[in-house]
């Protein structure tokens, strides 16, 4: 089970320019075939793969052990590179192959419980359970090895920059006004909680106030939300902070980054600047404030046409201040029957729309179940503000705007996902900016903070904090790729008085606020340099890159939807003893 | 507050390269000076500092306004480089002022409760307490550059060396056969419990597993300890791993990286090989397995020699299967009088001495209050074995080994402190090599693993695991400098049989170690490869490299020895409802 042998290389790497080298190779069995009177072995380290034989006229012993070879046992050999008699093309070493020499079994192997490829499709519990089975296969390996290389091109961009990497606690404070937190109960402080950080969103501006200037950390966060497929427990950040900036400056330095990181990842030019849409323009082209822009499908706005038209569901929700708006699914219209369009209704409803209205151009003019409401002039409004052609289809929901620009949003991104014109080759980044500053939560009936509530407002609009609290912008910034905000970020308020007067415009008190946030606002009187930020997610972010759907595909050891791992069974009971000497128990309400 | 100005350099960075250049700075005020119809500034960022002079003449407006200006304010001014009258040598800038031209106060601060110098004496509570002031300190900035850095090089030399870093989870099992751990109640599985790291010790075993070769990742860990100067809850590890290595490979791959380390950061030649020497002699020669190299003072053996001497406490201890050993305070005699040997005994009782046993060469021959239980041949053979010439102090202690050695050891490093010989500028290296398997637990009254369970035994003492488990030797090694075990690591055990007899040796029924470690020991069925590696505390790393004594001086935001944050005042009380949703209750016992 031991060798005194040294790799000389590694499989994968092997090609014509070794023929007649010795080489030493250590790796897995991925397949045997006796053939011939000789053994075949496919040989696999993470480099990938090379045909190794075993011919009993070089060494009968090596050729004795190598009967025994299963399925990812682990050998090392020893042998001679030979230009291979039958050319395999559709691997990188399929030029050569080596003769081995020795054989020196290092590990056995039982049969594996899942196997060793990309197209094996088993339950991802399963692929869990035994993901350092699931790890072996090249598809994964290439996913965190992608990782692993974009998270050192963003360090060493960052570096370079003057950006320092700084940690930030792990053990911290509950964060008010964040999602759920996770708890840690501290033994040495009996009934006392630390919190896992949701970001570290108050050091890394506490390290501005202290004069850093620069800085940035990949980092885990947590929050305890309940999971999606691009959602996990804990999740990482490449967190960045810069001093004496403002919106451009964050913008100018991270698309710069991007550019860096497909650049040298994916070997993609990406053209900066990057377009920038504003909140608004994003929501009223297309119904989404993280717009994938790899196909058109823009909303378009009918209010003024059909407002006093005799289709009641459009009437009137123009007179009770929402709007009628559509898409038009340009040239797609033959790809959609009744059917069809009766499935993206209900697709539709599950976003809040009470219906889906439709227009379809034919060869034989217009078809539609409205048509009879509509005036000639009516419909022709409509057909030109949707530059309707032969061949369209025109999609309408008419509510509130909100329930209008998220149906309608999603109802873009369906319907291109239908059409299967997606196409996960292509990246269309952007900046969404000038976000809200609040939002209204209708449950806990007060403004909150749509970004988080250090974001400093746009100057002009300071003083609708008191007066017009809901049209208040922020400087605040996402950047999305391909419909997925993959990082997001503000500019800061950097003065205590200012930060006061939006802890109350969220509706604390003087005391509340001093309460949950004083030692920020305690630093802000010591001179806090003007400063701002950005977070971008990187599963997210590598998902993308890696063309994956879901995040558990670019991460090494994640968590089912239900956070639990299956390989360790993580979490799991307590005991007793423990437990006490946290000052804890546990009481499950029935 | 807000400044449409751009910043064209950092203060700190000017010389006279600059001249008549217009710049445009931003940063903080140091101190501000009025003399002679200007003002004087001393600016600062975080690359030093610089003089502004206001002259009225230049701008009578900004000269007004520098006239409000208080310690701390934070300012952007715009102004001409000019070589300078009266030249400051103690600051690289010091060739050269900036006659300003505008000003704007971008902030302004109330008096600092602690003062921005290197030499400010606060107590440590109030330096955490406003850590962002702390941290504008040159010092802590500078230590936290190099931190950064370090980790920079690490994770370039070992990204350049084929390893990948690979995130391992946060939230995860708890750790059986380790230290306390961090518990985390899952809300979504009541009653039970995620813990926290203490390192990634089984998921990087299973990387290798997983066939991904060579691993790496600078990782926060975790330990519910008890605090000392050198350890903080939350700490971070270099953590490193390697698939078909051997002891050797790990040694030389490490001792590269920390070459490179030294030559980057420090422009310090670090000569490799490293010296090796294994744990016994280690503790033969100076009493400890992270031996301070830095200065002599060995260990020397004179059981032989006084084993037969009227002298009951060695003649006794020796008989008891213990020994007499002693260290010799080469030409330091005169440095120590009777008081300060007295202080030198209660010092070594701490560690478990019951006396302290010298004897002095002096002028008039040897000084000692056993020489009256020692014959002359005795005394003659210990002033041999001690090589004892005029000037030297001898120190004894008799007792059994473990004592013995642990006193001895700690005597010889306080010594030295005391006489003030350990130069902070001189690092000395060390790799301590085949430490034993086990210890044995008195509290738990069975053998535990020395370093952990899965450290693989050196072939040749396999055998011992059931014979004679105190005497089997690992394939461990750490990592010392200067007195400090600054990394350490081992070959694992890859196969499952070998796993199970470690698992027995520690005194695990089967039941138990399929329990507690099933998955690993599943893991080691389907293919494991030989596989070992190395984890450094990067905090230890850090603070000897800054020349600190403390690693919370090289942590920006650390906790105090009670575990608690003064800044944050985190840990804290969690509200009913988050406790409830936790399916946990408090319960301090009296």
């Amino acid at each position: 089970m031991t060798t005194k042998l040294k790799r000389s290389h590694m499989c994968g790497t092997l090609n014509e320019a070794q023929i007649d080298e010795a080489v030493t190779l250590m790796g897995w069995v991925q397949k045997r075939r006796d053939l011939g009177g000789l053994i075949f072995v496919d040989m696999r380290d993470r480099t990938g793969i090379v045909q190794i034989v075993f011919d009993k006229d070089i060494s009968e012993e090596a050729f004795k052990r190598a009967e025994d070879l299963g399925s990812e046992y682990v050998i090392a050999i020893e042998g001679k590179v030979y230009k291979r008699q039958s050319v395999n093309p559709n691997i990188p070493t399929g030029e050569i192959e080596i003769f081995a020499e020795t054989l020196d079994i290092l590990n056995t192997s039982e049969t594996p419980p899942i196997y060793i490829k990309d197209d094996d499709d088993v339950s991802e519990n399963l692929r869990l359970k035994y993901r350092y089975l699931d790890l072996r296969k090249p598809s994964m390996q290439k996913n965190l090895f992608l990782r692993h290389k974009t998270a050192n091109v963003v360090r060493n961009f960052l570096s370079d920059e003057g950006f320092i990497e700084m940690e930030t606690p792990v053990l911290t404070k509950t964060t008010p006004e964040g999602a759920r937190d996770y708890l840690v109960p501290s033994r040495v402080n009996p009934g006392k909680f630390y919190a896992l950080p949701q970001s570290p969103q108050l050091f890394k501006q506490l390290l501005m106030v202290s004069g850093m200037d620069r800085y940035f950390q990949i980092v885990k966060c947590f929050r305890d939300e309940d999971l999606r497929a691009d959602r996990q427990p804990e999740f990482t950040q490449i967190d960045c902070e810069m001093s004496f900036v403002d919106v451009d400056d964050v913008i100018v330095i991270n698309e710069r980054l991007l550019k860096k990181v497909f650049k040298e990842v994916m070997d993609i030019e990406l053209q900066i600047p990057l377009q920038q849409i504003t909140y608004k323009e994003a929501m009223e082209r297309y119904g989404s404030d993280k717009p994938d822009l790899r196909f058109s499908f823009e909303l378009f706005d009918v209010s003024e046409a059909v407002k006093d038209s005799q289709f009641k569901v459009f009437t009137s929700a123009v007179a009770g201040g929402g709007s009628v708006r559509g898409i038009n699914l340009k040239g797609y219209g033959d790809n959609f029957s009744r059917k069809d369009i009766t499935s993206l209704e209900e697709f539709a409803k599950t976003y809040g729309a009470k219906g889906l209205a439709w227009i379809k151009i034919t060869e034989d003019g217009v078809t539609s179940p409205i048509a009879k409401f509509l005036s000639e002039e009516e419909m022709d409004s409509i057909l030109r503000i949707a530059d309707a052609t032969k061949g369209d289809l025109l999609l309408f929901v008419a509510d509130n705007n909100n329930v209008v620009f998220d149906s309608l949003g999603h109802l873009r991104v369906e319907a291109a996902k239908r059409l299967g014109i997606l196409n996960k080759d292509e990246y269309k980044a952007l900046w969404v900016t000038e976000f809200p500053l609040f939002e209204y939560d209708e449950e806990e009936n007060r403004f909150v903070a749509k970004h988080h509530p250090f974001t400093s407002p746009m100057e002009e609009d300071i003083p609708l904090l008191d007066s017009d609290p809901a049209n208040a912008r922020a400087k605040a910034y996402d950047i999305v790729i391909n419909g997925y905000e993959i990082g997001g970020g503000s500019i800061r308020i950097s003065s205590s008085e200012l930060q006061q007067k939006m802890f109350k415009a969220l509706g604390f008190s003087e005391e509340e606020a001093w309460e949950k946030f004083g030692f920020l606002l305690d630093a802000f009187k010591y001179g806090t340099p003007p400063h701002g930020g950005i977070a971008f997610g990187l599963d997210r972010l590598i998902m993308i890159l890696a063309k994956e759907d879901n995040i558990r595909q670019v991460i090494a050891f994640p968590k089912t939807q239900n956070a639990t791992c299956p390989l360790t069974n993580a979490p799991s009971e307590a005991d007793s003893k423990q437990l006490k000497d946290l000052s804890i128990e546990v009481k499950i309400e029935k």
